[in-house]
């Protein structure tokens, strides 16, 4: 076990698969964690009992170490986190919300507890709140996102500068030599998201998924900043959202044409017209579909392969 | 010389100093080039005559190789380009602009010519048009920018995979651990901006400096995306603009809110209220006003140092 992180979770490759809405579920997390990874299941659109049937069959499908991401503004927090603490789901990631509220709790049953950030003062909020580790996502990365737009190369040596708990990078990493670039840029491991999705074991609808192979630079954007900025394929759905921003739409008229469901109609269901699908910018740089143990593998190849390509400077 | 980068250049470190509006004269850019990276002078603030003693000046400050920047969409352009030519500038670098106009006429007359880029399409042309390298300039970055928004981590292996001439990386890079990191996504070299503006030699006002070395995480933001693209510090003419978005203003009414030379009262003449503060995210990550031959040192140390540092993944 190389580093801290990896010591940490009692893994072997500091590599965390992130916990996607509408993609991570028991087949993708057993089969990064199998890998060597770190699989998190996204409890973030899954009901209690459905997160507590991913707990078990992950349990079945791997002997090793997986997580749970859990979006703290989820309206049924507790019962996810009843279900948490009665599966002892040993790691667990929470985001979007107040680290305060619930990582004692998590604590006193044993758990370890990550929190995601994009920015250094909800870093530091976060270890004073006494999680383990840290995500720091840049703002390349797909979903739900920060307002200082900060990136993920500005972002690391900013929040490694100061905490003193583990960094975990997020947004914008989808290969070895990204995640060699993170690591030289202070962090002690990735989180990967998108790249995720184009595997055989995400859940998401087939339909997104050949919509990520076909993004190219430029096809996402950061936007709905005025409710919870999201990065977001520019489909129809998001061309109506544009088309409400130019007759100057206010926030309750955004919030309105979002509507309820528009993730799950996206990315679960494949509505491309109608559905939000959310991605990072980093799909550009993703033409195949690899099963998530593989991909585990090429992070590692690669990642060794360019670190000796490294010279001194002279 | 380590790489292809100082090989084409005739420099010791890959490391250019962007020549920069209102900032890089020729004590900048020949304390750069003595360091062993290579200065550029930024024609983009200077009138043909005024470039042409900077570039006299610079030859008798430093015999190591130095370069001039050139906006293309400069209003006399042929002018600047004939004092580049008769005055023999070795290496120019062109920005903003079609990279067709120049190219071939600068390489006639024995020029090292370099294209600045934000996408992969535009890396393409330019290296079609027969530049010698390109500079792949992230979202992060300060001062005028791509339409994309792409950040330097999600940009570089795309533009890297493109093309097969030399990659400069630019936008986020202020250090050591970042030149690494550009390193590690595919880069030969890095371009840095910002971090030099907190220099003694940058010809920038000194007000504009300590602005600079107070902003942090949040501080500038990529705004007039109607017209030309361009991160700034968020100072009281930022708010201005922001105050007449929020009022529906056109491009005609964000135009005329620019006016003329905003930039030079800014950042030439001090002027924090009203005048334009181009900068980029980093500014977050600078603290101290450092000479310029200082910076390019603790680059290296500090780029050696964590090259060591990375560990393989086993």
């Amino acid at each position: 076990m190389a580093n801290a992180l990896s010591q940490l979770f009692g893994i072997r490759y500091p590599i965390v698969q992130a916990g996607m809405v509408w993609a991570s579920g028991w087949r993708l997390a057993s089969a990064v964690s199998n890998a060597g990874g770190l699989g998190l299941l996204g409890a973030g659109s899954m009901y209690p009992e459905v997160l507590r049937e991913h707990i078990q069959k992950c349990r079945k499908a791997t002997d090793k170490p997986f997580g749970v991401n859990v979006p703290l503004l989820y309206p049924d927090i507790a019962q996810l986190m009843e279900v948490i603490v009665e599966e002892k789901v040993p790691i667990v990631f929470t985001a979007a919300g107040n680290p305060s509220l619930w990582t004692a709790h998590l604590k006193s049953h044993g758990c370890i507890v990550v929190h995601v950030v994009s920015s250094v003062k909800f870093a530091l909020k976060a270890e004073a709140c006494g999680v383990d580790a840290v995500v720091a996502e840049g703002f390349e990365a797909g979903g739900h996102n920060g307002r200082e737009e900060t990136t993920t190369m500005v972002l690391l040596p900013l929040v490694k500068k100061a905490i003193s708990i583990p960094l975990i990078a997020a947004g914008g990493i989808a290969s070895g030599e990204a995640m060699l670039a993170a690591m030289a840029l202070g962090a002690d491991g990735v989180q990967v998201g998108s790249r995720f999705v184009a595997t055989p074991e995400a859940s998401s609808h087939p339909n997104f998924k050949s919509e990520v192979l076909k993004a190219s630079q430029g096809s996402t954007e950061l936007t709905l900043k005025e409710l919870t900025p999201v990065r977001m394929l520019k489909n129809p759905f998001y061309e109506k959202l544009q088309e409400l921003y130019r007759q100057g739409a206010s926030a309750e008229k955004l919030k309105e044409a979002l509507g309820r469901g528009r993730a799950k109609k996206g990315m679960f269901e494949g509505d491309l017209v109608q559905g939000e699908l959310e991605i990072g910018q980093v799909a550009a740089q993703i033409n195949t579909l690899t099963p998530a143990g593989e991909l585990v593998r090429e992070f590692v190849t690669v990642y060794n392969q360019e670190m000796l390509k490294l010279k001194p400077l002279d």
